[in-house]
């Protein structure tokens, strides 16, 4: 078009094994390239069997528009579909849809406005695209119809990004063979996925916010005399003098002599994590130390921190380091990093338009703010080689390698999952946290979906009783609770969800050591293992939890529903040993709070002996379930579970394998210690 | 802030009369004042008193950042308040929101979002700001706290507008004294208010959309037998051989012979109005001469007409010229030229960074389509010298002078109000048109708000019988009637009001001269006349109909509801005479469709013996109400009330006035027939 089309030649290198980049114009300054955690995991990369790009590179189009950069994206393969653009908790298949990529505190349809927004996808067709830009994008999904169509320009066979400023952007480009490589490059490229600490992976308990040191306390103590194995406790704001906005400083009024609770607790077993924002509070100490390192608009009067400022960064995680990790919090939970949706016409947070001293605007920290916070948190558990496991309420590109799950206040049943499996397409963790309920049923299906995440959260942050004393929130509010009776058989439930989730614990951690080293998310698309299967590109509502185990929950207070199996294996049921031939769709019908669960066939399975909670020394006892007439091996990752070690090589490959009708352990590595004790190998499904 | 503040010195001009413009950068190229429908009515301006601008322009500051403009005006008067942004059907009071200035088809809570997005507003301080762009822009309507408070920068004490490119803009300021006269000013700037022909200010009824030949007719003899006053007659899509997108050509199926019935209605005393949308389908004759004068992308398969080229604008003209308006056709509805909102992920429309040929962007495309769209349409009437009376679905800036009314889907009365008033700060005319209803009670309130609008409208597209038949949608769709005493009733009491329209017919045309010649909206918030009143600041369901008038219409089903009257003088109840002390709130009470009607004191008000339609030989029998000790004169506009002839002085001013108890009639001007013949004086409210 006459003006307005420049169409600059992009530059095309390749980055890394299987991974293009072309550059188009001159891109900005404030991407989140340049905020990277780590740097491409060029080892892992090269690992992967090498990629063909399904696309012609040639084919993608850029125009230079004032005030726009627009990239156009071959997408003519038919039947293609294509996934992914982070945390959308509405759309799965993403064609013929228009995405706005904003972090978003709400639900906006399918729009993609979301906790984590990422403007990366993947194909079908065996490819993945990510964009380089912190600016809100629209996204046309292949559903433009353009006047002339030509070979190139097929009637909505393109993905157009819609980029805000027209100077140019870096687009990359990730080979397959299938969508799965792709996800795994761009994970890699990222810096590989990130690896919890293992008692991350227990259960994590947020107590009510006006909580004080008794009520803490008493919870802590509850939990240990019903047996409900529990890792984490998590202070909501009250723990506090000061928020919104946040003064960082332990209130002595609900927190009196607070080390020696944290002492405490920590005795117990648990490990402690404290709510926060990044908005300091003139009240702050931080306040002074940042006043010229912000924003130029303030959030609940409280500094925007510029982390763009790699000082202003530093400052904000010293503080954390000397005052709150120094006295044994183990993590951080980083809210109010998102942002009011569109729609909202009284939101509270900084403008697009706000300066920053570092020079980025607020629109690019919008998209980035999330992001840098974790850096910042990050950057003190880094530096003490003690590993983190952290909640955040919004992320960005190339997070995977950041130690911190997602959540929000959504709290569907559907979109809960579609989360779920999107995040996977996108270097995410998501947290379907437990909050309330309106029935028992509806609260241990929950409980059950939240123990197949990779982080379990009873997040109980309103209620001022323990969910299992009441879970309907009025009720718990007006402190009309349950009859011991009725409590107990709550709580007894609620403790069998989480040791099914325990006896998983050295699986699902051993699943997060691939996301570590081959990119591949630990609870993720049935697409990524079965991308031949078309049945299931409409499938949303099931995932697998590691590499062998098919979760289909069941949804809402319904303790029925259809599971279909991927097509080319069988599939055998967890409980009753029953087989299923892939392709089979089967009515499952259960118990409340039962998970509907299949082991993939020819798979062997470490189950754990629940523990109450994970320390150093835990030893954990191990019984293999034998899957299959000719079971795959699986290794064990074996380390200190808490240390970033493992990236130095200390840690243990610890291969199971069943030969001749008989179980094989084969430990291998430089890690001393003894965390898996094989106890008893057998069979299921004969 | 560092790195993106440039601040360049904005150039202050007086381009007319207290009328200020401030120049920052270098604004772009496609803007509204590039588009605009008059010149700047100068001589008005000039007879309006000369405004000082309460605002220093000094302290209004703008920043050129990469990708964006943003401009900061103070507006830091304790209890100032801010109207205006257009059709927003949500706010009406604007402090404390975050503004979207986006056309949309739908309501998006108060976040400015609407038919008629204008970056224009009042401040109860008494001036008018506009900033002349065709931007989405985000507004901060005095909300953003910044970090470092100073004497120019002062907490929530600034409209902030950040607008997508970073080049530049122009800044429009409009004196006061008050924010009437600021009205006013940026009324007379856009080239002073349209004059609707005289029919117009009858009634609308819009076809069922699948109506033929023989069910137009019958509506059309059906409600002149019933004695209803009718002025035009509206097709809907059904018209065409195609639509949609759009062919502009007469179905021959539907509409065999349609001249003839074009003549038979015209006979009837109806003019005709068309539906129709500016997306050119490939089986419309104007495909082939648009094609290459369109935009990148089609929408429905049809071309985006590149109305930002006069050429292109001319082609879609001269077609409707040769082809509808030689046949009769006296007025379109211009439909589709709004958005769907950025929640709708499926959206149908064209995307913002679609190119056309003219350099235009979808961006500014989008924000620009209703206006030039109309502009397109109102040309062919403009050249004729014959006036026109249009409807359609989006506008902007500089409208007023464009006969077009706005409508929507919206349905809510408080939205419908709102607009209703928030469409005077903005030279806007709002259509609150009468589609459904659930009760007799609601179609009769609807009828009525309707009447006492710009534009009264029964737009019954989606029933395939007339209102009076059926008021219910499903019953009507399925045919389940009234009975046909109830259908007498119904249509009698439409008759009632439309009558009360009928009588106030040449009062409005009167009014809406002084919305040509100085900028007084006809239809219009009472703040506008009674700036001073705080009272009045919140009062968004009571408006003034011209000059006398003040209306408080019943909303939903209710017959009952409270009234304010405005401080400072009388009011005087239309039906009893009554008079209410100005301050006074009273409780009202009355029948379904009755509107409470208050004569403002000291006033004459002419009302006509309703006609059953208007042509060019209709005389109006007029008597006037006689209210108050010392009435005001009224000036009454007579004219041929159909041709542009006024605009070179050929009408008359006929000023009734009121001189020791007895009713004189005074003719100025040079036209020579007679429209008004003043048969009664008669006082109210004794």
């Amino acid at each position: 078009m006459q003006g307005d089309s420049l169409h600059p030649e992009g530059t095309v290198e390749i980055v890394a094994p299987s991974v293009w980049r072309i550059r188009f114009g001159e891109p900005e300054r404030f991407v989140p390239s340049r905020f990277r955690e780590s740097p491409p995991d060029l080892e892992g990369l090269s690992d992967l069997p090498q990629g063909e790009l399904e696309l012609e590179l040639s084919e993608v189009r850029c125009q230079l528009k004032p005030g726009r950069t627009v990239v156009t994206i071959p997408c003519q393969e038919p039947g293609e579909q294509i996934y992914g653009f982070g945390l959308d908790p509405g759309a799965y298949g993403q064609k013929g849809l228009r995405k706005r990529l904003t972090v978003c505190a709400s639900v906006l349809g399918k729009t993609g406005a979301s906790h984590g927004p990422v403007p990366f996808y993947v194909s079908t067709k065996g490819y993945g695209v990510w964009v380089d830009t912190a600016r809100v994008p629209w996204v046309h999904v292949a559903r433009l119809q353009p006047v002339h169509r030509t070979r190139n320009r097929r009637g909505g066979q393109e993905v157009v990004f819609d980029i805000p400023g027209g100077q140019g952007v870096d687009v990359f480009f990730f080979g397959g063979p299938t969508l799965r490589e792709a996800v795994q490059r761009y994970n890699l490229f990222s810096g590989g996925g990130c690896m919890p600490p293992m008692w991350g992976l227990g259960l994590k308990y947020r107590n009510y916010t006006k909580a004080d040191k008794e009520t803490v306390m008493a919870v802590a103590n509850e939990i240990r005399e019903k047996e409900i194995p529990c890792d984490m406790m998590g202070l909501e704001p009250g723990w506090q003098t000061h928020a919104y906005s946040c003064s960082f400083v332990w209130s002595d009024e609900r927190f009196p002599k607070h080390q020696e609770m944290l002492e405490a607790l920590v005795g117990m077993g648990y490990k402690v994590n404290l709510w926060e924002h990044a908005y300091v509070s003139p009240v702050s100490p931080l306040y002074a130390k940042l006043e010229k390192k912000s924003g130029e608009y303030t959030v609940w009067g409280g500094l925007v921190v510029d982390f763009a400022d790699m000082e202003a960064s530093e400052i904000f995680a010293r503080y954390h380091d000397e005052n709150l990790v120094k006295e044994g919090v183990s993590g951080f939970k980083a809210d109010e990093c998102d942002r009011q949706p569109i729609t909202d016409c009284t939101p509270f947070n900084y403008p697009y338009c706000s300066g920053f001293p570092s020079g980025i605007d607020g629109e690019q920290m919008t998209q980035l703010y999330g992001t840098l916070y974790q850096r910042s948190i990050q950057s003190v558990f880094r530096k003490r080689n003690q590993r983190s496991w952290g909640d955040v309420r919004a992320t960005g590109s190339l997070s995977a390698p950041l130690p911190f799950n997602l959540y929000s206040d959504a709290y569907q049943f559907d979109e809960y999952l579609r989360q779920l499996l999107n995040a996977s397409f996108a270097g995410l963790l998501w947290s379907p946290e437990v909050r309330n309920a309106n029935t028992l049923e509806e609260l241990l299906n929950r409980v059950a979906m939240s123990a197949m995440a990779p982080q379990m959260c009873l997040n109980i942050w309103f209620m001022p009783h323990p969910v299992w004393k009441q879970y309907e929130r009025d009720k718990n509010e007006r402190g009309d609770l349950l009859s011991e009776e009725e409590e107990r058989e709550v709580a007894g439930k609620i403790k069998e969800i989480v040791e099914l989730r325990m006896s998983l614990l050295p699986y699902l951690y051993s699943c997060f050591a691939r996301y570590k080293m081959e990119g591949l998310p630990p609870v993720r698309s049935l697409l990524l293992d079965f991308p031949e299967d078309r049945e299931l590109r409409d499938v949303d509502d099931q995932f697998l939890f590691g590499n062998h185990l098919l979760v289909a929950p069941y949804m809402g207070s319904a303790c029925a529903r259809e599971v279909l199996f991927p097509k080319g294996e069988d599939w055998i049921d967890f409980y009753s040993g029953r087989r299923h031939r892939g392709g089979e769709r089967i009515q499952m019908e259960g118990e409340p709070g039962g998970v509907p669960l299949f082991i993939r066939d020819n798979a062997l399975l470490p189950l754990a002996k629940p523990v109450p909670f994970v320390n150093e020394d835990t030893v954990f006892e191990l019984s293999v379930k034998v899957v299959g007439d000719a079971p795959r091996p699986f290794v064990l990752l074996e380390d200190d579970g808490e240390s970033y070690d493992f990236e130095k090589g200390i840690f243990n490959k610890v291969t199971l394998s069943w030969k001749e009708g008989k179980g094989e352990v084969s430990r291998d590595g430089s890690f001393d210690g003894r965390r898996y004790q094989i106890v008893e190998w057998s069979r299921l499904g004969e």
